[in-house]
């Protein structure tokens, strides 16, 4: 019988412990009006219990059916020496960007998940008045439309990680053989937008991964870390990218240590700051954990996210949440001209959406060594700006689009033309199939934004944010 | 007319803007009994000015009378081109062991001082059954008692940095051009107490060191950050540990990069978070900022804090706020035998307290540039745990005072025998005089402890916090 959360937690959806899904069933037919979907949904219509009875009915358990034909590492648990079950993965920050796709993906292999999530990310955006070009549904929703397609079960906790007495519950109810960490804020623009931003984001993201560290101490000694870091935090050094250890010989002696950081911005800092305690924690309890220093992300569309609308994952293409490529592509298909920040010689590395589920997933079937602190470069291509807005050129061609470029004034404080190779093999070594971007830019990116250009919001489109500018006075958003 | 300070910051003791110092010495005739020392100052007697009178008083400022005899770089504005004035340092911290100690010397060279600090050190004391084997008195009579003694006046501004409200108040009318940052929880055993603690001490020290970044680019832009870091922030690598930055040539490349960094508490770790915060700032906005990583400070005595019983600084030997050798030599002064962890092969950089006074004031007198990250390391000499066990006992053996030695399981997670070399000649080059432990040992430190010795508390002198055994649960003190 799961604990009853504390107040900052009122809903936890998951199913039956001690019954199968029929019993699942008769409890999803019985869920009350006031937490269904906007949408209609035929097999949670006319319902009517109360929301005691509701709350009672979602912490009830139940051990998740397992895909027939689940391959070993891939969500079962056959190195335990006990009965086979399917490995236990929380997934924090689950109803994101990312969060989102790789719930789906955990849940489709067989592994029992659970999503934290305090919608924060939901909040922002009715707070600036941003909008994913993507139509998307509640969480609840969400996982009710994945539970009634394959009869699969996604646990739900929704609270903050930032309140321990919470995250406590989640953990002793849950029991995580794995934690995925994507719960932080992840915008570099809103970090800069204002004093109390990046204060927030450095609190909520520093103070949120110790409690998740202090959870995994407490209460799953054993349990796998995984989290998610940032290629930004390497900076743009003028010598090769290593993956998170660099071996320097000096005057004489040799020692392998922490790669040097040079984050640019409160959000990429407070990554840096995640990554120095978690390697802190490692070596003093024992902590096992993987850091995923991830590229830009780009795309929407995973296999999962695509077999219901309202399974759509959020597709954000603003000045604050927009990563590059993704607000690229929504500027070709209205006919705005894509806006490269100063010389565009910006390098980074990038990677599909669909890869970032897979990387997961291989990092979670491969765990970290108790007291490992191990960092994979999770990207599987580089470009400059000036080279993806030429490559969005060319597809906008082949769909009949014109694409203009124009340099706008670079709100960030970053080098515009830089030397950048980073390595990233440790995820190939594991399994890594990458999805090529020459491959997804039609199919994945620019026929989505076509798809949905009507939802667009031209006047999100520019940057709204300044490094330089960023003031200690509270910055307000007009309507 | 100083701006009058928010509900946090009751008291902002200075002196009259308008008038000398002999309407200071009416308004200090004049000061309410509530107000006074614990102990009996004769100038302060018989008073019965109500708080409301008392409080305007106190926020009634002066230009601090300037030291016959100042050097220009000590304290005088002489490169401004205007009429020199004395150079405004905003010490943050300035109640605490180094803090104090600092504030006394600048003022004694002519500097204006302010003194911020929310007198939380003290309430950890009072907290956790703590306290200084040297009595001190009130923040509010050390100032009264420097007054009367040197006619210099040390402004006082009680809040939190972490309240941005009370920050900018303090910013606004002190009007800084350095500020000195010793605001933060300082014991990385304290950090290391319980999760609560390990979380108090990096959303206090990596929030409101972004505070006073930005109350710096608001307020203040060409002010002077002289940020305490510590030494400990690099950890033990195999290599020689440089000042801040590192040259690193790597397949056939070379960069200058931030030195790495191996922090191995959550207190070293906020340092470290800190210190990559303040580099991005120095680089995005232009602040100029010098980051001192000082080494184990030893010592009580200086120039300024012997002049009088109540400006005696603190002296901490204490499991959780006692310096290894401070904590030796009180051991030494009760017959205690020297408690070294493990194998005493632990060797980190020392300095004399009065050499930390120099170091700051050296930095604030040769400021960084606009824009520039310079990181010096602040420490005079290396040695191990078990050199420093030797040199304490050959100094007892000179007071008679057998001294003994036993090796206590190591409650840190850390090497116990390992290279160690860094550099620290920038603030050599600057003008660093060291005072050198082995001159130091007796005057300044046994015979401070014999002389205090009956107020030592022996059931604090054992380790009583664990690297390994931290629990997420509050860890609670009984009596």
């Amino acid at each position: 019988m799961a604990h009853l959360l504390s107040a900052s937690c009122p809903l936890n959806v998951s199913s039956c412990s001690k019954n199968g899904p029929n019993s699942l069933k008769q409890s999803l037919a019985s869920l009350p009006t006031s937490l269904t979907s906007r949408t209609s949904i035929q097999p949670f219509k006319n319902l009517s219990l109360n929301r005691k009875n509701a709350q009672r009915l979602f912490s009830i358990r139940a051990t998740t059916l397992q895909q027939p034909g689940t391959k070993a590492g891939s969500g079962s648990d056959e190195s335990s020496g006990q009965q086979s079950r399917p490995t236990r993965v929380m997934v924090i920050g689950g109803d994101g960007y990312c969060g989102w796709a790789t719930s789906l993906h955990l849940s489709k292999k067989g592994y029992e998940v659970a999503i934290v999530d305090n919608l924060v990310r939901r909040h922002f955006d009715d707070q600036l008045g941003l909008d994913s070009l993507t139509p998307i549904v509640s969480i609840h929703d969400r996982i009710r439309r994945w539970r009634s397609l394959t009869e699969k079960d996604i646990n739900l906790y929704i609270g903050d990680v930032c309140d321990f007495e919470f995250l406590s519950e989640a953990f002793t109810s849950f029991k995580p053989d794995a934690v995925v960490h994507f719960g932080e804020q992840r915008s570099a623009p809103f970090s800069m937008i204002d004093r109390s931003r990046a204060v927030y984001t450095q609190q909520n993201n520093v103070l949120g991964t110790l409690n998740v560290l202090f959870a995994i101490k407490e209460y799953a000694e054993d349990c796998h870390l995984v989290k998610l870091g940032t290629m930004g935090e390497y900076g743009t050094p003028n010598i090769d990218i290593e993956e998170g250890y660099i071996t320097i010989t000096h005057n004489g002696r040799t020692d392998t240590l922490p790669y040097p950081k040079q984050a640019s911005s409160f959000y990429h800092l407070s990554k840096v700051h995640d990554s120095n305690n978690i390697a802190f924690t490692c070596k003093a309890w024992g902590i096992r954990a993987t850091d995923l220093n991830q590229g830009v992300v780009y795309g929407v569309r995973t296999a999962e996210t695509e077999m219901h609308d309202e399974l759509y994952n959020r597709f954000d293409y603003d000045g604050v949440f927009g990563t590059a490529l993704n607000r690229f592509c929504v500027q070709a298909a209205v006919g705005h001209p894509l806006t490269v920040y100063g010389k565009g010689g910006q390098t980074r590395g990038y990677l599909d959406i669909r890869d970032t589920v897979q990387c997961v997933e291989l990092a979670i079937a491969n765990p970290a060594k108790r007291g490992e602190f191990r960092v994979f470069n999770q990207f599987t291509e580089q470009f400059s700006v000036n080279q993806l807005a030429s490559l969005v050129t060319k597809a906008g061609e082949k769909l009949g689009i014109e694409v203009k470029t124009i340099s706008v004034p670079n709100p960030r404080v970053e080098a515009e033309e830089h030397y950048y190779n980073a390595k990233h093999t440790k995820l190939i070594e594991l399994g890594l199939e990458p999805h090529l971007l020459s491959d997804s830019l039609l199919d994945s990116l620019l026929n989505v934004a076509v798809q949905f250009k009507d939802r667009v919001d031209t006047k999100q489109i520019m940057p709204s944010v300044s490094w330089r500018k960023i003031g200690a006075k509270p910055k307000t958003v007009s309507a």
